[in-house]
C-alpha cells in the first residue's frame, strides 16, 4: 500500500458521518442532519408540495438533505422518514394518505429518496417516528411506550419490547379510533371513538356545540379555559378523561408504564393533567406497575429525530 | 455397532413419544396426554388440594400425569401446565393468585414438576394456556388473536405476532380492568371496568340490582334470558356491548383480526351476540381488517391443550 492510499484512508476514516431526519407532512417538509450521536448539526424546513405529487415531495425533501449536509463537514450515510399517512415501512411506500396529498398513496417514497441521496433511506409512519423520537431523546424512556399525537386528529404509536408494533395489516397502534368514549360520529363515521372527544377539531366542535361560539380553533378555547370559561374547561376536562382511559385500556392490555403524549392539544397540558391524573386514580387499574402519562418533550424536532432514529438502528 | 444395540436403537426410536397438558385450578386439576401430533389420548381430573399448599397440588398432577402416561404406550418427553394465578413462564414460578390457594404464591411450580415427571416442564397462566389452545386446535386460528375468558372474572390473553405478550411487569392481556365501561365498582376497586359487566359474577349482581332478585347465578340469568325476561336481556346485552367495545379497542390499538371468547359466561353466546354483531358495526373502526368475535370451541380442554402445546413449541 503506497503513502498516498493510506493518507485517503486515515482521511476518509477521520470523516464524520451523518444520519438525517424528514419529516414530510401536508404543509411542510422538515429536515434535521444529525451526526452518530443524534445530535443535531443543522436543521430546515420548506413548503410541501403535497398537491404535486410524490416525486415533487421526493425532490423537495432531498434538495433540502442535501443543502444541509453541504453546510456541514461529513458525508451522509443514511436518511429516516417520518412521512404522514399509512406506511408499509418494509417497502418504503405510502399505503394510505388523507385528501391534501396528490399522487402519494402507492408512492415509492424510500427509493426515491434513496435514488437521490445516494444512502439507504427508512421510512415510518410520522406517530411511530414521533414515538422513536421521544424514546430516544425526549421523555419517553423504555422499551414498552406507548406514543400518541393529539393533533387535527388523534394518532397513536406502540413501542413493544423496544420495536415498533406495526401488526399483521400495518394498522397498530390506531389510539384514536378506539371505541366507547362519547355517542358522537368520529370522522371515520363511527361512534364514540377517543378523537371524538380529545383531537384539536373536536375540541374546537365540542366547545361551539355548549357554548353556541363558532370560529374559535383548540388553541382559542385553551385560552378561554385559562381564562375561566367553564365550557372551554370542561372540554378539555373530556379530552383529558378519554386521553387517560384509552392510555390506561392500552397499558392494561400490553403492559406498559409510559404513555407520551404529543401534538399541538398537548401544548394545553396544564388543561389536560387534572382530568388525567384524577382518571387515572379512579379508573386505572391498580395491577402491573402504575401507569405515568407524560407531556412530549421533544416539540416538533420528534418526528424527525425518531426518523433520524430509525435509520440508524437499520443500517 | 452390535445388532442388539441397532434393535434397540430401532425399538426406541419407534416408541412413540407423549407431551402433558396441565389445567391446574382452584377446584380441580384437569390432565390430557397427548402424542406429538396434538392428539389426546387419555384424560384425567382429580380435586385440587388448593388449600394444602404447592407440594400437595404438584404431588396431585404428577400422580394424575403418570397415571395417565401408564395407560397408553410411549414416553412422556415433556409437560405444560396453565396454572391459574400470575406466573413468571420463564422461571415456571406462580407470581400471585386468589386467596383460594394456599403457599402457592412464590411456589416453583416448573421445577417441582420436572423433579416429578423428570422432563422439561413449561408454565403458563391458565388464559395465556386457554389462547394457545384455541390457536393450535379450536377456533382462533391466526398469529395476532385476542383471547378473552369470561368466568368468575375476566381474563385475557394476547398473542401477537405468534407470540404471547407477557410484557416487562408479566401483566399484559388483563382486558378485564381496562376502564371506562361503567361508573360500577370492580373487585379490584377501581372503577368502570370490563369485568364490572362481563364476569359470571358481575352478570349476577347486575341482574340481582335490576330486578331485586337475589341468589342466582349468571346461568339462572341466562335461562330467564331466553324465556323473555327483560331485565335479564338486558344485563347480557350490557355484557356483550362491553366485550365488544373492549376487543373493538384492543384490536384497534394492537392490529388484530379475532379476539376468541371463552369462560362460562361465553355459553350463553346466543345471548351476547347480537350486542356484539350491533356493536362492532356501529363502534369499532374502518380501518385494517375486520375484527371477528368468535366463541372458543374447545371448551374445557382450552387450557390442558395450550399447555402441551406451550410444552411442544418449547421442548
Amino acid at each position: 500500500m503506497s503513502s498516498d492510499v493510506r493518507a485517503a484512508d486515515a482521511a476518509f476514516s477521520a470523516e464524520r458521518t451523518l444520519v438525517a431526519g424528514i419529516d414530510i407532512g401536508g404543509t411542510k417538509i422538515a429536515v434535521l442532519v444529525t451526526g452518530e450521536d443524534g445530535a443535531v448539526l443543522a436543521r430546515g424546513v420548506v413548503p410541501a408540495p403535497a398537491q404535486e405529487g410524490g416525486i415533487a415531495m421526493a425532490d423537495a425533501a432531498a434538495d433540502l438533505t442535501r443543502d444541509l449536509v453541504a453546510q456541514v463537514s461529513g458525508r451522509l450515510r443514511a436518511a429516516g422518514v417520518g412521512a404522514a399517512g399509512v406506511v408499509d415501512p418494509d417497502a418504503g411506500i405510502i399505503l394510505a394518505a388523507s385528501a391534501m396529498f396528490t399522487d402519494w398513496v402507492g408512492f415509492g417514497l424510500a427509493a426515491a429518496l434513496t435514488e437521490r441521496l445516494g444512502v439507504p433511506v427508512a421510512v415510518e409512519n410520522d406517530v411511530n417516528a414521533f414515538l422513536l423520537g421521544e424514546v430516544a431523546a425526549g421523555a419517553g424512556h423504555g422499551s414498552d411506550v406507548l406514543g400518541v399525537m393529539l393533533g387535527t386528529g388523534v394518532g397513536g404509536a406502540l413501542l413493544l419490547d423496544g420495536v415498533l408494533r406495526h401488526g399483521p395489516n400495518g394498522a397498530a397502534g390506531e389510539i384514536g379510533h378506539t371505541p366507547g368514549y362519547s355517542d358522537l360520529v368520529c370522522t371515520c363515521g363511527q361512534i364514540g371513538h377517543l378523537e371524538t372527544l380529545a383531537s384539536g377539531t373536536s375540541i374546537a366542535l365540542r366547545y361551539a356545540e355548549r357554548s353556541g361560539a363558532t370560529g374559535l380553533g383548540a388553541a382559542d378555547v385553551a385560552e378561554l379555559a385559562r381564562g375561566g370559561d367553564l365550557d372551554a374547561i370542561a372540554v378539555f376536562h373530556a379530552a383529558g378523561r378519554a386521553v387517560a382511559l384509552a392510555c390506561a385500556s392500552a397499558a392494561t392490555l400490553v403492559d406498559l408504564d409510559v404513555a407520551v403524549i404529543g401534538g399541538g392539544v398537548s401544548h394545553a397540558w396544564d388543561l389536560l393533567e387534572p382530568a388525567i391524573t384524577a382518571t387515572l386514580r379512579t379508573d386505572a387499574p391498580v395491577s402491573g406497575a402504575p401507569l405515568r402519562i407524560i407531556p412530549a418533550a421533544l416539540g416538533s424536532d420528534a418526528v424527525a429525530l425518531g426518523a433520524a432514529a430509525a435509520a440508524r438502528s437499520r443500517s
